[in-house]
């Protein structure tokens, strides 16, 4: 498991790399705060966790490079962190993902590779024993979760009384480590996982007590294309089923009507994963108590889509 | 004139009422930060200012209220901090102002009066005079100056080495603030100011070296509302003379590209005044030097504009 030791360390890592984010209140609702992690110079939170595994890598075993695969952020988010420390990098992308996520890591100078969802995995695999590299997961491994913690520390700093932490899951990386953070440092604060309906996996599991999958044909159907993922990781749920305190569902329309709110509102442009938060503080009453923050996990929307839903 | 004192005790009044905003790294730039202030609860820096100058209004007065006039986001920022001490207000508004800003300032509960552009301080004195108002004015005050000053305190605490600050032009509050408080904390830092071609007035006075005021019916024409301003204020004018670089103009065209480009590359919503620091880093070569900060002064934009703009 980790602990806030680990994102500490973590928080020391990145300063200086990453933004570090603020709470912005949200104009009409003394109880409700964003951070907004599209803030970041890839668009997404996932930079901190991948600065964090990036550097974990062996100095004797950079030269081989790192390899990962990713629905988009991650990706970016390696590329650059691998572009920081002067280390090749592959990324394995599924052949769905939004042209802006494939053409942001191609931007970085990593190398992309399109395959279908459901063999991302097994690309990634076969690129780590023909060329040696380094894989860095996207979610399932405690470096990434220390890294995604340093949100959870922030807010714990700027709003010591948080009653509740809303936070979009895919895989639970950023929900793990935001666990670990705010549960050490906040009495009493509650952290709840929330999901697009479509990509439910999550939800149904915790209700069970079990780790769930999804068919990815399933989960693909959300526009939130960052959750997309069939399954929280292994070292997620381990997280998960101790600190998280509920898990919710949110419908596509509500990501919509949340996403242009966020952009309107409060001037943000959140991807539709990066909505989902927010919107399950508009959409459900009682999912949350006293001050609350929702994250918004990212912003790299396509901006024909980002254009519909606002008019 | 304004001093750094000023501006250091500004920033200890606002501080936990307005949004410490980041420095947010352009993606592809290594030279270039944008200081998003359209991320303040109102939208804009005005907040700053407006929460320093009602606080300077003596309690015999406040019950009798404040009244500004403003294009829309000083007004939403007095209405704002006005709420927020307990005191009444009043603002004067431009009846070519967008739908979103008057909405803005009347959902604070302010009372909105608009007018012809070239009628508002009239008005503004007429209210003074028939209610025993006390007039904040929206950029030719020394509070004003002082609390818009802390939006360069913070850029020097978070980039001790920038080497060139641009900053949107309307009445000169920003940039009179900015530059008192930069100057006097970077040794060799250029502080630019940015208006648009249309509404060029202190480009043209600051070439001639005299304040210089255009016909209100010129400023109109450019889509930037906020800086539509005839000419700089009296004190700004002082501020200006002695402490700015150099003031350059941008084109509409090349105004709503930076907006586009804000919004799909730093995923931040700018309105048009609010992105033409960052136009005339893109379309004027030599404007800046070393690490540059483009101060992105507000995201009041009509949700339509916007979607037009990144399609």
């Amino acid at each position: 498991m980790v602990d806030l030791e680990d994102v500490r360390a973590a928080a020391k890592l990145i300063a200086g790399r990453t933004v570090r984010t603020p709470l912005v209140p949200w104009p009409d609702d003394r109880n409700l705060w964003l951070k907004p992690e599209s803030l970041q110079p890839t668009g997404a939170f996932k930079l901190r966790g991948a600065l964090n595994a990036v550097a974990a890598v062996p100095a004797n075993e950079r030269a081989r490079g790192v390899v990962t695969h990713s629905s988009g952020n991650h990706g970016r988010a390696i590329a650059w962190a691998a572009r920081e420390y002067g280390v090749p990098a592959a990324v394995v992308m599924p052949d769905n993902s939004p042209r802006v996520k494939v053409d942001g890591v191609r931007a970085l100078g990593a190398e992309v590779i399109m395959v279908p969802a459901a063999e991302r995995e097994v690309r990634v695999a076969a690129l780590q024993a023909e060329r040696g590299m380094t894989v860095v997961p996207p979610f399932d491994d405690e470096a990434i979760i220390a890294g995604q913690g340093t949100v959870g520390l922030e807010i714990a700093e700027d709003l010591a009384d948080v009653g509740t932490v809303l936070v979009p899951v895919g895989g639970g990386g950023l929900i793990s480590g935001v666990a670990v953070a705010v549960k050490a440092l906040v009495p009493g604060v509650r952290v709840v996982g929330v999901e697009p309906e479509l990509a439910g996996d999550l939800a149904e599991g915790f209700a069970a007590g079990r780790r769930t999958e999804w068919d990815p044909a399933l989960t693909a159907r959300t526009v939130a294309d960052g959750l997309r993922g069939a399954a929280v990781g292994v070292a997620n749920w381990a997280h998960i089923a101790e600190l998280v305190d509920d898990v919710v569902t949110v419908d596509e329309d509500a990501i919509l009507a949340a996403m242009a709110r966020i952009a309107t509102g409060a001037r943000i442009v959140a991807e539709p994963s990066g909505a989902v938060a927010a919107a399950a503080y508009w959409e459900l009453p009682g999912v949350a108590s006293g001050p609350t923050v929702a994250v918004v996990s990212g912003g790299n929307v396509t901006p024909s889509l980002l254009a519909r839903t606002i008019t």
